[in-house]
């Protein structure tokens, strides 16, 4: 007998015995691999019709052995819906295992690093990656630049002056899985290129601090004040290149003064070292007008580093980096022995969300319903925590609230949040001793589905009026 | 006058001065980032309205502005199309850059590494996406596990069984971007942990070559003969880990002799090494029943790596790895500090596909097409070029053809090709040192669209008969 497995090959990898009946050849391929673990328990397998063509066997053998393996409970056979492979732990009681039990998820999320998910525009998306796909040529789903597509880079080229004031050019972009993703990008090549610090905010975000260690790179930290980072004590560091939230620091939500930005453009220009501006939340702001990038005063020294992640989603995995010539090769080598390029369809879709206006559309919708829960959240604080002053709250999707001498911990105040279901967040590991010099909590006004927001704020008032001095 | 730049933020970046008239202040603002090239040409700026809303200026004062910069040439309004930003280097003729030319593509491409991606099921693709949207929750557009969404994970875990034999529990998947981020992965975590050399096959794909220096890793070449890679030296040599395509040698098609698959898994059990085996087309195979992975042998030994590139397409940058328990921290943690994880809607869409049987009613139908391509190709060959042995013809996308003593070299059949605008690739640059013991090229026959193939085959039946001694 030969089989043949070509024109609609089972996907099924059994192999038969030579000798015997072919029924009890099939049973036994099959009873072997659910036993070993390689037919898992849900498993759909092939119509008989598939598999005995596949097999080169007759429809009636194939009928047969899988009769047999129903009667043994190895196979379920539910009418009309085709044939699974059984659940034998169901049927072995000895062999449960207790159920992991998740983490029951709190009712509400303050996490700073999250915008509302349920507002993310579904619809739009898809129809921009329909419209994307009928627009391609074939070869858009090749390998591509490491860089991405052009017309995606013009597109953010394009975006990103008139929005941020970055002074982009479109072979200079490259389009990349996120800013942690960039920032990782740089480190490693910085580490390539001789480096072994990195000056970093302290506070940021511990996940950097995360990326810096993974790339080889010590840390030097830059403390932050009032006016943001001590960009000032820059120049008398060893530093060659530094990582700078300018438009809204994060997590104290300061926007760096014009002294410590023209600081640090001097102190990159006169050194030859290189900014990381992480410009994560540029779009969200609501007061004033907003600091343009810093990238703009000297591209040549600076790195800008957007994302999707608060815009649209984390999920999407989509950031970009405008970075001075000289990065621009060791980035793509290294992208080209790794992950290539971000995902050709992802790229079509954004590049078409751009195009129309549907992703400026969208940052504005979002901008004017953060803007409004902004002013709820702090209009609640003035009632029923009037004791805090809330800091940070021009932009983005969160605030710094530091706690006042005689109330509780931040520890005590979270813990008491947990037991009604709220989850909040310290301050605490944000800074690289894992110890804020003032305790705090960093409350995120983003995550919230927009349906539940009020309900949110009222939990909140309600657990800060019961656990703070008055 | 205070700026309103929340409810319907512009998106632009003008900074006001704060004295004269306001239109002239637009003006200004404006044609300055046209000419610093923030504002590039094809722009499309907010309509009079929003942007008067924006800068709290009347409505007024932003169309008397954009009418003084059309009449300057800055800008071009279209009637009821909006108004954009005017290409000055089309007005200024001394500014005028010479174009460049694109190279022109040749008419069939007979590149080895691409499937026909004029076939990439868009229509599955995008209702998989939809589908996965409807039935997700809001928390699979934030930050998710390094190793891909657990849905997806167990669909392939199942998939992988079943169709390869792989020995796959999802907790020990890895959703990464492509075979070559996987090996990559692989790659840099075996230098942290101290390797210094990967053995790799010789010829292999050159970019894994570039992987493994991208990861500081010394390549010590394992031969390929008739039975495949020379497995049975690894004992002798000071590798602690190799990379294998055991089901199909890429370039040169050889199935892994079961002698030299028991080599391998003697000496990574024996000595503790590391073997990476390169599934890249599994799953197109033609005539036998197919080869399981090398895994299932020794799945404490093997890392496995698939990829969606061969089935669907190299652009989704989509690809799985089946690690070793001890493999899968470090990975992990690497994730985590650079892409985080793979798209998640592109984890929708494939896990959708999986779920539904769509991917493998897809792999199906291709193979089906692979197979009579490769069917018409041995059929020409013999007709046309009888004095070639085509190599490796069981599997996969491409064949290698040895070329004869008297014939051709390499180099000159391609350029003879390149003049009928035939693209053909040569064995040379699969080999480390560049040059092929047998001089030869490598023929995909999977590139090319399905509608242009017999038109491709033609052609190239006309080189050969031209090129090839009798």
């Amino acid at each position: 007998m030969t089989y043949d497995w070509t024109t609609s090959g089972p996907d099924l990898h059994v192999a038969l015995a030579s000798l015997g009946p072919r029924h009890a050849a099939l049973e036994d391929a099959v009873r072997g691999a659910i036993r070993e673990g390689r037919l898992a328990a849900g498993t759909r397998l092939p119509s008989t019709r598939a598999l005995a063509g596949d097999l080169g066997l007759s429809r009636g053998t194939v009928v047969e052995a899988f009769a047999q393996l129903v009667a043994e409970g190895y196979l379920d056979a539910r009418h009309g819906a085709g044939t699974w492979v059984a659940d034998l732990s169901l049927a072995a009681a000895t062999a449960a295992r207790p159920l992991e039990r998740p983490r029951r998820a709190p009712r509400f999320s303050f996490s700073p690093g999250l915008p509302d998910l349920t507002s993310f525009p579904q619809a739009a998306w898809t129809s921009a990656l329909r419209q994307g796909l009928r627009a391609m040529s074939a070869a858009s789903l090749g390998y591509g630049d490491p860089r991405g597509r052009r017309d995606l880079r013009e597109q953010l080229a394009s975006y990103l002056g008139r929005a941020r004031g970055v002074r982009a050019d479109p072979d200079l972009v490259i389009v990349c899985a996120g800013f942690r993703h960039g920032l990782s990008l740089v480190a490693r090549a910085l580490k390539a290129e001789g480096a072994d610090t990195l000056a970093m905010e302290d506070p940021c975000a511990p996940q950097h601090r995360v990326v810096a260690a993974g790339a080889g790179l010590g840390i030097s930290p830059l403390p932050v004040d009032a006016l943001g980072a001590r960009t000032d004590v820059l120049t008398a560091s060893a530093a060659r290149a530094a990582v700078l939230s300018p438009a809204h620091q994060f997590p104290t939500g300061v926007v760096l003064h014009r002294e410590r930005r023209a600081a640090a453009i001097a102190w990159a220009t006169a050194s030859g070292g290189l900014i990381v501006e992480d410009d994560y939340d540029g779009e969200l702001r609501y007061d004033r007008q907003p600091v343009g990038a810093l990238q703009a005063l000297a591209p040549d020294h600076v790195v800008y580093g957007g994302t999707a992640s608060k815009t649209l989603a984390p999920g999407l995995r989509l950031g970009w980096l405008v970075v001075p010539p000289r990065m621009l090769e060791p980035i793509v080598s290294m992208r080209y022995g790794e992950d290539v390029h971000v995902p050709a369809l992802e790229q079509l879709a954004l590049c078409e969300l751009l195009r129309t206006g549907g992703y400026e559309r969208h940052v504005r919708r979002m901008r004017a319903r953060y803007r409004r829960r902004r002013d709820r959240l702090l209009a609640l604080l003035a009632e029923r925590a009037p004791v805090l002053a809330p800091v940070g709250i021009s932009a983005g999707l969160g605030v710094l609230l530091e706690l006042p001498e005689g109330g509780p911990t931040s520890a005590q105040l979270i813990e008491e949040a947990a037991r009604r279901s709220i989850e909040l967040h310290p301050l605490d590991p944000h800074y690289r001793n894992g110890r804020a010099p003032r305790d705090g909590v960093v409350i995120g006004y983003g995550a919230i589905p927009e349906h539940d927001f009020e309900a949110a704020l009222s939990a909140l008032g309600d657990l800060l009026a019961a656990s703070l001095p008055a």
